[in-house]
């Protein structure tokens, strides 16, 4: 251990050396040696007390402010390559080319990827073939558990630095070496979140590996390769971006069928006008079937077939990647979660607890509400906006001057900077909201978060829609506005989303760069760093949601729909994946199971789909004719839609009913796991281990206190 | 051994000798000791391989047939005693009187009864008090595992015996000893259903305890008590019988609110007519807001919350009762599955599997079908009925005369039985079809079956009100239906579940049971046998489910609906426990963890009754009466309608989505055990133990075969 790194302040030399990277190259006589060409193949040897490793991959780089001075900076080298039981992160700390420079870069030792495998409840390949839960006591049965870089995906070795840096907590109330003395910790205080508000750390991010990267793009969306490398994307980008991908791809190519169809009724809609008469005597019934009739109930089950047997891919998938058993109920709470100490019941740890009622509470008393709040803002703007159109055109034909035409454009752009900006303003407090509710884990927050933005988004979008077609009634208005609003809008994000970003980088950002093959490593590493960052996947499901809602709620009005989602899908594939491949930085992603919230705001979509189509077809004029022809008053021809309306509705509960959410086989597997773990409870708990295995790790017993 | 038994054709000896009570007693010479006074406090001292017990309680009955001779008797004896491992039920039998008898009275010794808790994944007391899956190698720590009779319930302990007998299964080809040769049993039949079939076991029925019973008795319908003692009912009967009662108990309490709110608007309609007027001038909404209209959206509403709040005192009963962790799915097969022999994926052990498309593809192309050919069979007679009954008014209009006035009241007769012949088909077709599907669990088959017979008899009470309802539209005559329904079907019911049994009982059965105080147990226990078999709980369910029916489908028209139920009920609660009790012989039941497809009858039902209600209220006389003076056109009010309709199924879908079915403590205590057993897997792997306890018991390695 070297003299610099014991004066940064961390007691360390507590039984056994700290031999991480990190312990090693803090020192500046040591740092010298790792010039930067030594990143890899290795930085030094590792070899930590439980196992040893050749070759270090940088992973991770954390990026220093400007608050950070050489103490801090070796401190923090420190508390991240202490091990665990002492209250650091167990990982590899290098300090860039000398123990000044503003960055450390991360990696983490092959112990602590598998500690963090079964905590976080991934699922591996058992010796056998299957997918087992990882258990590290069993590591040895593991296929490929000795090849970190085989055994986990680059994304999981990625998140699980970010997962440990997250869980660092203050061991007792410490000062931060560096600082002035007004930043100091508190007992379990979470130390990289404070770390990020005092300004010590102003970045984390994962680091791009470019000839992985190379592989991927070139099979990805370099070719004309129709079918997407997801098992490539869930190992560069995570399961989460595969997800997106998985039903990216999944939902383009379930748009043949009606895609199809759309075309077929436009074709002959144009030959023999709006409705395919089957024959020519005035029987009542055959004119009521309509293309526009056919395609609304087509487009209707369609949906829930096509989201039932997503479902069944996801489970699939999930099983595939081994996230199919995630434990994160079990483990740690998310850095934002406070609450008083108390004794988990669950898995009987000391953490702070929150009670589930205050939470109901506060989401029933307070969240709800405002949500409600910001919808009726929404109509209400609408309402403003419609109320003053009608105004102006009344005083333009009054007046008809130059100023009273150029009244005609106010109400709408002053329409468009409101709803701008209460969408802003609405993100904020969603974001605080949510924050306020106080969530557990971070998918639950995740979810709650996203859940508030999407009802607010996907209101947004159709609140004028849902006007048009049920109060004005007008159908030739709302295809117009359908039209429009499916070229524009995509044309619009296609520029936005990549063609923007694609010049920025360009003809802006990249000369900056000015990347050459010499340059050292760090450089590279440090360069990553001027990318933007990944902007999220928000905004490409609510895309897809959008989608989809116009597809499903008004097809019936519009036959082409599905061909237009349909093209610009199959380039949309590939522009997303340009983009998250070359024009953003690495994003961080936790292993999910699944879609979350969005599965089931597709499948209530699916749901009102009904209602609204049935409403339409109801408006249809040559419906309305016909049955006036055959005598129908329109009481009974309401009647009639809301029973077929209905009908649809069971037909649907009980197709999604019948339909299982997983294949048989992955029911088994989990089943099996289940039974696994049942008999290993019967067969256990007279040993008397379960008391020990439910404590689990004693990770804050040992104090890492400062001098 | 005595000698009589080893002649009995069982092979016994192996190893170690057979010491059950069934061993020692089968011999002629030793149960001549055993007189039938001394069935209690212990028939002998008892003791097994692995514990030793003071005192048997006689739990079981078998009465044997014509077809079992003595020797047959003995080697049933033999078998039943006989160590699982060797084929044998592991249970003690006692031959009655002598070897020649026509009964065999068992019970169970203490490790069977505890490794079957454990197999059947019973919950039961933990040291530090709180409810843990139970497990045999841990027995010590369990409170009270050292007395059986208050470690399970009494119906617990019976319930295994018939457990173990149909679990019995030849190991091997065997000609059963006393029969003719034509009876042999093939390697893996099921032997307890083959001696059914045979005749040489014509009944299986759990004994009653008298103390027990009285005790019961009088804590439950002796007194006027209000509450029901559910904890004594699932210690005696079993928990499908205590949640039956725990949902009758339930579901009467919560018909107060409709019950005053019915007999509010009962004595304001009659005071100020139909409607309640809040003011007197002429604002078209406060009429709208009539009596029957306030009690219809509140029953919609109440509905919804009466199951929501069910769910979650169900899921605390079944942690109460300890089956909120049953492991049926990861037991043996029940005895009528069939299917190729193979290796189960989930449990590791060798018995027959069935696909699971297979069984989809059964139910999809055969039951499905079926049913729905005796629905329209159903319609068929209701339209024949109505057809011949405006036939025969015509006919009595033109003729008059004595014969045509006889003739009124055929088609009434001949849609009786129709009706009734109809149901009796029905039933053995159901029951035929789910033996077809071949479920692998009990409660699989039980519920396919339920919910079979439960749609047909639900629409054969309703179909007819629903014709009045939807098509007639006659809200006067529906009124008059439900009234005399709700009268005369609850009469019926009384007399026909109560009166009739008790007279029976009383005035034909019981002179010549003449039961003294001074006959031996033995006479005792035959006599329990001349009892009726009890009918099930699917009579009595289905009678809930009716009135459930009435109540929320049609309550607006007949306000008084839920005091009528109410008065019934809080009779039915004693009828239906003096019945149980007294009138029927002790039924077998397994342990349950909620009312199975009951639950989603009802759930089903609450949604159906928000169209039924809002259809009703739109035909409602002063509400159309109202509107056309508002100058509301008929579509309009339709539109509202449907509005009104979809909004309360929303509402409805939200309140089940947020009320959440399981407290928040019970759904800690279940996360409790989920994190224990993965604790449990994860320390245990590595000591290369599951492999062994993934094969289970290996119940069926060693032979029991026949010389």
């Amino acid at each position: 251990m070297s003299k610099a790194a014991d004066d940064g302040g961390v007691p360390g030399g507590r039984g056994e050396p700290a031999q991480q990277l990190g312990g090693e190259a803090a020192g500046g006589k040591l740092a010298s040696k790792l010039s930067a060409s030594s990143f890899t193949p290795g930085w030094t040897k590792v070899s930590c007390p439980c196992c040893a490793s050749e070759r270090v991959e940088p992973l991770v780089l954390v990026k220093l402010g400007q608050k950070a001075v050489p103490e801090t900076k070796r401190w923090l080298i420190k508390l991240i390559g202490a091990p665990q039981k002492d209250g650091g992160a167990g990982l590899l700390a290098h300090p860039g080319e000398d123990a000044t420079g503003n960055i450390i870069v991360l990696s983490a030792p092959r112990c602590t990827l598998l500690r963090a495998t079964e905590e976080l409840g991934l699922c591996k390949i058992y010796h056998t073939g299957e997918m087992e839960a990882f258990a590290y006591n069993d590591r040895d049965n593991f296929r490929n558990s000795d090849n970190m870089e085989v055994f986990l995906t680059s994304a999981e070795r990625q998140y699980i630095i970010k997962y440990e840096l997250d869980g660092l907590r203050a061991q007792k109330d410490l000062r931060i070496p560096g600082l002035p003395d007004s930043c100091t910790l508190q007992k379990r205080d979470n130390i990289w979140q404070k770390l990020g508000q005092v300004g010590v750390v102003v970045d984390t991010f994962p680091l791009h590996n470019p000839d992985k990267l190379k592989d991927l793009s070139e099979s990805w969306y370099s070719g004309n390769q129709l079918s997407q490398p997801l098992d490539k994307v869930n190992e560069y980008f995570g399961s989460s971006v595969a997800f997106y991908f998985s039903f990216l791809d999944f939902y383009t190519w379930s748009l043949l069928p009606p895609a199809i169809l759309g075309l077929f009724i436009a074709y002959f809609s144009s030959r023999f006008g709006d409705e395919i008469y089957f024959t020519d005597y005035k029987n009542i019934w055959y004119p009521l079937i309509s293309g526009h009739m056919f395609q609304a109930v087509f487009s209707m089950l369609w949906s829930t077939v096509v989201i039932e047997l997503w479902k069944r891919r996801s489970s699939t998938l999930s099983y595939q990647w081994g996230t199919l058993n995630l434990a994160e109920r079990f483990a740690e709470p998310r850095p934002g979660f406070h609450g008083d100490l108390g004794v988990n019941p669950v898995t009987g740890r000391v953490e702070p607890l929150f009670p589930e009622w205050k939470r109901d509470l506060r989401m029933a008393l307070v969240s709800v509400p405002v949500v409600g709040l910001f919808l009726g803002l929404v109509v209400l703007g609408m309402m403003c906006f419609y109320w003053a159109e009608a105004r102006v055109k009344w005083l333009h034909k009054d007046w008809d001057s130059m100023i009273s035409q150029t009244f005609l454009y106010v109400p709408s752009v002053l329409h468009i900077v409101y709803t701008n900006m209460l969408a802003t303003v609405y993100r904020t407090v969603a974001t605080s909201l949510t924050e306020y509710e106080n969530h557990r884990e971070e998918s639950a927050y995740d979810n709650h978060l996203t859940g508030k933005i999407l009802v607010f988004t996907f209101f947004n979008n159709f609140a004028v829609l849902f006007h048009i077609a049920f109060f004005k009634q007008d159908v030739p208005l709302l295809r117009k506005r359908l039209a429009s609003l499916l070229i524009i809008t995509q044309l619009v994000n296609q520029v936005t989303e990549v063609v923007i970003p694609f010049l920025v980088d360009r003809f802006i950002s990249a000369p900056n760069r000015s990347e050459r093959e010499d340059d050292p490593k760090e450089d590279k590493f440090r360069n990553q760093g001027t990318l933007p960052t990944f902007p999220g996947l928000f905004a490409e499901y609510i895309e897809l949601l959008v989608q989809f809602g116009y597809l499903s709620l008004f097809s019936c009005v519009f036959p082409l729909t599905a061909v237009l989602l349909l093209l610009n899908n199959l380039t949309e594939i590939r522009s997303d994946a340009y983009k998250i491949c070359k024009l953003f930085r690495k994003p961080f992603y936790p292993p999910v199971a699944s879609m979350g919230v969005w599965k089931v705001a597709f499948e209530v979509l699916s749901f009102v789909s009904v209602v609204s189509n049935c409403w339409l077809l109801l408006l249809s004029p040559r419906l309305q004719k016909t049955s006036q022809e055959a005598g129908m008053s329109g009481s009974h021809l309401l009647v009639g839609a809301v029973m077929v309306e209905h009908v649809l509705i069971l037909v649907k509960v009980i197709m999604a009913a019948l339909i299982p959410d997983e294949p048989d086989w992955i029911r088994k597997k989990r089943e099996h796991i289940e039974y696994t773990s049942m008999q290993a409870l019967r067969q256990q708990v007279s040993q008397g281990k379960i008391s020990k295995a439910v404590c689990g790790k004693t990770k804050y017993t040992l104090g890492l206190h400062n001098k």
